[in-house]
């Protein structure tokens, strides 16, 4: 299917070790469609390189098949340094390789902030960036898993952040009046 | 030139985002050779992934020269949540994801336990363990830079910690009395 003038195809991903969220949007000048959405899941018993190669491996796999546009990656936030922190900090760096690999334009919304551009509120529960999320893509079902739902509301703030700077690079090119 | 019988490569890793210390130890019996030794240096005014990238293209590159049997990355640890902190712990999920790739058996050695096995001592100070670096491999001059220093002391400990494991497969391997 050739891919229309002015589309972008936006891949959101929720970082984590045992569970990383993936989710493909595709705007098309207003309309946002959900292309394709999940989970890649690695053992708790393997060894962390090995779970970090199976993230690295899955996720080069759907970026091949759904060939994003731009990335957008969300920013991590720990109260402590855990064990399960460490971890996911490991893995958001392979997510963020991959990046860069793939030369994807790499968009790093806060939680904050993709509460904000989803549910119109920086403290909105998940229940309701979740709902939203149902709405603005109109899908008959809230996606599940939840960490689906949180990769395609990174991937709906990733798609914001893009067009604001779109914007921001058009309105620089532009003549004073 | 032929590897002899029984011979070790093991590349030790001192993660770091700005510079990352690797240097190559060979064990041949008694006897322990650094074959190699450097840093991987990145741009502070990168953007992090390019950053991750370059610094995957350099390890692997390393890898390929100089062919370890065994890898040995330095656990890593932060008393607070840093920017610095955060951008090395994604160093080292790269790290970790190559000794996967290259299917390098992996030793993660605490900073004390370095210092024990090079220095004796878990509480031994930087310049000890970097002078017992030099000591034990016989170079004319210590190590540079640090980050090398570190990573030749890594390896040597990669080292201790395989011999160790191999003796203990061996001794389980054998009949009762």
């Amino acid at each position: 299917m050739p891919v229309e003038h002015g589309t972008v195809r936006c891949l959101g991903v929720d970082p984590g070790i045992g569970r990383l969220g993936f989710g493909l949007v595709q705007e098309t000048g207003n309309s946002l469609r959900p292309i394709d959405y999940g989970c890649i899941e690695t053992l708790p018993g393997e060894a962390l390189e090995k779970r970090l190669f199976s993230i690295y491996n899955s996720l080069q796999e759907a970026i091949d098949r759904l060939k994003p546009d731009i990335i957008s990656v969300e920013r991590l936030f720990f109260g402590r340094n855990t064990t399960t922190a460490e971890a996911v900090w490991q893995a958001r760096g392979v997510v963020l390789l991959l990046a860069a690999k793939n030369r994807l334009p790499l968009y790093q919304p806060k939680p904050a902030e993709v509460k904000m551009a989803v549910a119109g509120s920086g403290t909105a529960t998940k229940t309701q960036v979740k709902r939203m999320v149902s709405e603005i893509l109109r899908l008959q079902a809230p996606p599940r898993p939840d960490d689906a739902a949180d990769a395609l509301a990174i991937a709906l703030t990733g798609l914001c952040l893009h067009a604001t700077e779109s914007r921001m690079i058009s309105l620089e090119g532009r003549n004073p009046c």
